[in-house]
């Protein structure tokens, strides 16, 4: 689909669009940007042609150029590869909050580069290049934040990155960056921070309570060790980055919890099944949605 | 193991229990009691060689009673039972609060019947008679709370129904009630009760907002939804029966996370990477106490 593309950050994210790209022959060429310390481990996945530290050099013939590095590289990173990018390229990248990309980005370009914020809604609590795998985009929803007003050219560049990734199995969905931002920050943003928040609390326990509370962890606490052993950098980034949409989710949150602890207190039965009758609705609007999906992805959730 | 054994309720882990005690040949007679309009129901599942909705004829012959209700219902049964129960027989529940369910159930029994609270650390979303699967309890722990100062013939029963689980696949742990309750609070209660309360705040959303959350739920809320599915009235009763240690470790949560909101609004990125660095190593321990469990089950959490 495109001649040359050219990955920035070979992460758990990176690596995959890497194998995806090769499985699904995306491209003719491949070229992968990291540190120079981990640039072995990154030849040794045998995903790319070229594998360099050098990112004015790796972009300057690039069709699509793919930022997938924790989100507060991407100043420093427009900012050394802007001038080096060809007229006509597509910029995109994978961050979790798009307001903020668009903010680091934008002001390092020329105007002859489209600049495409995407984000996969996809992911597994393991990083590094060695974490990615082809079919980690199958059947997950990918959102694109394209830029207002644009014209033709940018839109013929927009619509190309989406058949890019319904390529390697993803479904394209478009909205614009802040409110992505919001809707983020309900559906993942403030369910990490508060699983974050819960297995902190396990550490701060008392040892003997800590050893057993792990030992007969049950499900409930164990999928929220699953959710805050997420990446540390990354996740840093995305509540700093997202910080409004993230402060206004926690506080209905908080109220919502002061509700409930109320109920507790006060033995109010009849309000915390009528609550807990209406969240178990939500699931099954969720596995309503997902019928279509096989089987074998079902089981991950 | 035992010549009959009595079931008192059979939604997901009572019908698991009949679905186990089948597959294993645990008993030569097994009875099960229900509400009169599910019997049906739990007769088309062939687990029970009587089921009825008269538990004081159900449990008279009984060795072994196991009460799978939720705990709002055990004072009501025990009063029912009690004077039916045989001398010898050993009474166990299945239920999440030990120290209630000793409370709730002690005063209306004989000292000639071994009342030993259990609680299987197992469970699903799904509720119902036809939730039960036979391989529910396999590698998962059961916590038996014994009475304490009871002599031989109640360590003998105790001993018994611990050789009872194993045989179902469980493995057995043994703690005092109070104990076990400030354990799972931390665990397993207050898990769902912030699972609770995220999928609450999400229904509280205008509409348009709720349905792209759901629509574009990431592993993150998506899990929580499968949290916040449990039953109602079991979670309910959980709640209310083990108030003082979920307001206990609802108070620890609810600081750490003003912490975590305080290093969002500030931008203190070190606090969060810290914090997410020291969580991160949580989910290791868990993995690792954890090798020797099959790659089945291992996929399901």
């Amino acid at each position: 689909m495109y001649d040359r593309v050219t990955l920035i950050g070979c992460g758990l994210i990176g690596s995959s669009i890497a194998h995806a790209v090769k499985r699904h022959g995306l491209a003719k060429h491949v070229g992968i940007v990291e540190k120079t310390d981990i640039l072995d481990r990154v030849r040794a996945l045998d995903v790319a042609h070229d594998v360099t530290d050098d990112a004015a050099k790796a972009v300057r013939d690039a069709d699509l150029v793919i930022i997938c590095t924790p989100q507060s590289a991407y100043a420093a990173i427009a900012e050394t590869i802007g001038r080096h990018l060809k007229t006509g390229a597509t910029l995109t990248d994978v961050g979790s909050v798009k307001k903020a990309a668009i903010d680091a980005l934008q002001p390092h370009l020329r105007n002859e580069v489209h600049l495409v914020p995407g984000h996969p809604i996809a992911g597994t609590e393991n990083s590094g290049p060695e974490a990615g795998f082809a079919e980690l985009f199958a059947d997950r929803w990918v959102i694109l934040t394209p830029l207002a007003h644009r014209g033709g050219a940018y839109d013929a560049a927009a619509q190309k990155l989406g058949e890019f990734w319904q390529a390697m199995g993803s479904k394209i969905a478009t909205m614009p960056p802040d409110h992505h931002d919001r809707v983020l920050a309900m559906t993942s943003h403030l369910p990490h921070l508060i699983a974050y928040t819960i297995v902190d609390t396990c550490v701060k326990l008392e040892d003997s309570m800590q050893q057993e509370v792990i030992a007969y962890s049950a499900s409930g606490f164990r999928d929220f060790t699953r959710i805050a052993a997420s990446d540390p950098t990354m996740w840093r980034d995305i509540f700093l980055n997202n910080k409004d949409a993230v402060l206004d989710g926690l506080q209905r949150f908080i109220e919502d919890l002061m509700e409930l602890q109320k109920a507790i207190r006060w033995d109010d039965g009849q309000k915390l099944f009528d609550v807990f009758t209406k969240t178990r609705a939500v699931r099954r609007s969720i596995i309503d949605q997902r019928q279509h999906i096989p089987e074998e992805n079902k089981r991950k959730d």
